[in-house]
């Protein structure tokens, strides 16, 4: 074998174990929180049939999928996302009982020019509910979703909440009648928090050729309450539909006691083309400029490419990177190289025996534990935990052992003290509680 | 979107949350073990330059690997395993401490003929040290696989050792100095445990073209005892340091309380190109013929690959699918489509706030629970959590909120009575304890 330069495709990272392992940490309490709401996993492979995934996401979807051809000669592609597996799973498994509640956790696809926090790898992290009409699962959602977010501990945040049945209604009502005009139009509203009303309005005008009258419909819109809804739609069963389904999601928002986590915002738009009802979006309000760490909504029609029926669905998917990012910035994780609570050190090999049950103790205590791999003299151990993160070091002496204890080091401080064998766990224990 | 025949590439699969709920369940029991020693999680991406790949895996491989051309015009593939990714980040992280000890979960792909537990997408799990020559290292990777396969729950099981430097001082002895002759005849000592002796001396003499003196002296060395090998390799310094490794490592799995969890097999060869040391297969006593669910060895060699120097590294991998083939015919897996223990229903809309609130003292209390999605009659909420396996239903009906009490369903007896409010997560606690 020659020798190879080691390096890495462009937009694709390695995540090392400083960045992994509380990452990893983070998923679990995520898909914890997830089972606790009886959200089952599902996995599907990273491969489907080409034709299964393109036309699904916009001409600039296609192009950004990794297709090529396998050694069979079939055209292959790389997940780009997991709804459309979801979709594809649905159609192949017609008899899984209804409403089917799942996540997956996983790693999608797509040849974006790589930019700052922009992978070309990147986790996904969804949730959704397949066959409930029911507004109760548009509200589960928001509740498993807080949920999440209130256990990683991200601060305060906010759930904006709008229905795409309204926006509907409200380009009827306005007379925007064609499909690519209410979508850049919808697109410019987006653009409210950024750029501001007045800006947003000349968009609307020299770029998206809306008349004022439109215009002014469509701001009128915008600064409904809920409770005004019906009234603005009154002639217009699809928007009297919506403003209903807000009004019946607010409520059971309320009856989960998460009412104050969530708000209106009649802007938000998401895909016009993909949602059909309950749309969301999330907010940090430490960190706003973060964008949209958690999005989704009710798409009643996706499912229906294959297979025929339409089957109803709705699902929140979560920004792992942004959360992660955001965790992050607000120093809530701990940068440690190794999982170890404990390093167990002796400079006498023939005392591994004792070395190795020790650790056995620890770890059955709950407590990470690694030995050191050889017996070099006690300053390079000491510092391989150092360099680790690793808080605690026990150090195994034959003098010691004959009086039945160790020495602990707490490599912070650089204390060290004699504990007794019979104690060890509840030592280690009170050692690495906080603030010990 | 027209409609699209929903299918699945052949030879990948779908993993439905009843299988998918007990395997992560056994994948987050690994991690946890392989954290307990201290071993780290690695995220390498599943693209890489197809040059990094080529030319690891033999001819064969090579042929296996997914490759091709991305949007960029690069010739790139998705992995095949995870040590030469390992090795690729050592390449390019010189500054990582050693050793570095790291864990990677993560699916691998191999386009090879599909069969019977044969996918083209399989989940891989390795736990490697990289940087140490210690037979501690060797010794740890004996310690964590007995530990997972303990944690597991999988039975007997027996990690059979050998080392390659004694096949290499045998091969000299015997004058068989050809490596392509050394491989095939080690292939067929490889199935001795299959064919047995006789038929191997055949294998050896017609198709390896051994002479009879080399196969006798194989089948010398086959017979000895771990202690007898230094006498046999007594003129030759590489069989002698095997020798020594294989006793030291048999100490130290002594010294770890797992001795008899390890035997001596001096037949077994895996990749006589790729290893240097330590050897380990591993059966199941129960389910033998399953084949080894966990494997490796050290390679000292391969990490010089990328970036110029030798960096000694020994691994052990585990077969996740195999071991999960072994619980599921050992009657260890709980199939369940959920993983809600508890599904609240009630027929009363109006008490949907009583319902969330139940739900979520029940996942404060660590019980994952449900709210169902409507409000049907209570025949088709009861139906959904049977049909799930969600072994409990609490009832919620205004008559027993009246005196702070819900009802309690045990879904597999069909028993109901009335519990206290208050007492709420104890009940179910009760109620889901093993023989309630």
């Amino acid at each position: 074998m020659s020798q190879i330069q080691a390096r890495l495709l462009k937009g694709f990272r390695d995540e090392l174990p400083e960045t992994m392992l509380p990452k990893q940490r983070m998923l679990n309490a995520v898909a914890e929180t997830f089972e606790s709401f009886g959200f089952a996993p599902l996995s599907t492979p990273a491969l489907e049939y080409g034709e299964i995934l393109t036309g699904k996401y916009g001409e600039e979807g296609d192009k950004l999928l990794y297709q090529f051809e396998d050694n069979g000669g079939r055209r292959v592609a790389l997940r780009y996302d997991l709804t459309v597996p979801l979709a594809r799973v649905m159609g192949m498994n017609k008899s899984l009982p209804l409403p089917f509640k799942r996540y997956q956790i996983a790693p999608v696809w797509r040849a974006e020019k790589p930019g700052r926090g922009r992978f070309r790898e990147f986790m996904q992290c969804d949730v959704d509910i397949i066959g409930s009409p029911d507004l109760m699962a548009d509200a589960e959602c928001l509740g498993v979703g807080a949920a999440v977010l209130a256990r990683l501990g991200v601060g305060r945040f906010v759930i904006r909440v709008n229905n795409r049945k309204l926006l509907t209604a409200l380009m009827r009502k306005i007379g925007v009648t064609q499909d690519a005009q209410a979508l850049a139009a919808l697109r410019s509203v987006d653009k409210l928090p950024k750029i501001g009303e007045a800006k947003v309005r000349a968009l609307l005008r020299d770029t998206d050729g809306l008349p004022d009258s439109a215009i002014d419909g469509l701001f009128e819109f915008l600064r409904l309450k809920p409770e005004g809804l019906s009234a603005f739609f009154a002639d217009d069963p699809v928007g009297l539909k919506g403003a209903e389904e807000l009004n019946t999601l607010l409520s059971l928002a309320e009856a989960q006691g998460i009412r104050e986590r969530v708000a209106v915002d009649l802007s938000i738009a998401r895909g016009l083309d993909y949602y059909t009802g309950t749309i969301y979006e999330t907010f940090l309000l430490d960190l706003e400029d973060m964008g949209s760490v958690m999005s989704g909504g009710r798409y009643d029609r996706l499912l229906g490419m294959f297979g025929g029926d339409e089957v109803p669905a709705v699902g929140i998917s979560l920004g792992v990177d942004r959360l992660f990012a955001a965790l992050t910035e607000l120093g809530l994780i701990q940068t440690q190289a190794s999982p170890s609570q404990v390093l167990i050190a002796t400079t006498d090999a023939d005392l591994n025996a004792q070395a190795y049950a020790l650790a056995a103790t620890l770890r059955a205590g709950g407590v990470p534990t690694e030995v050191f791999l050889g017996a070099p003299r006690m300053k390079k151990q000491i510092k391989y935990a150092d360099r680790r993160g690793i808080p605690l070091a026990l150090i195994v002496g034959p003098d010691e052992l004959a009086e039945g204890e160790v020495l602990l080091k707490i490599l912070k401080t650089g204390e060290q003290r004699r504990i007794k064998l019979e104690a060890l766990v509840a030592e280690i224990n009170a050692a690495t509680q906080p603030g010990a």
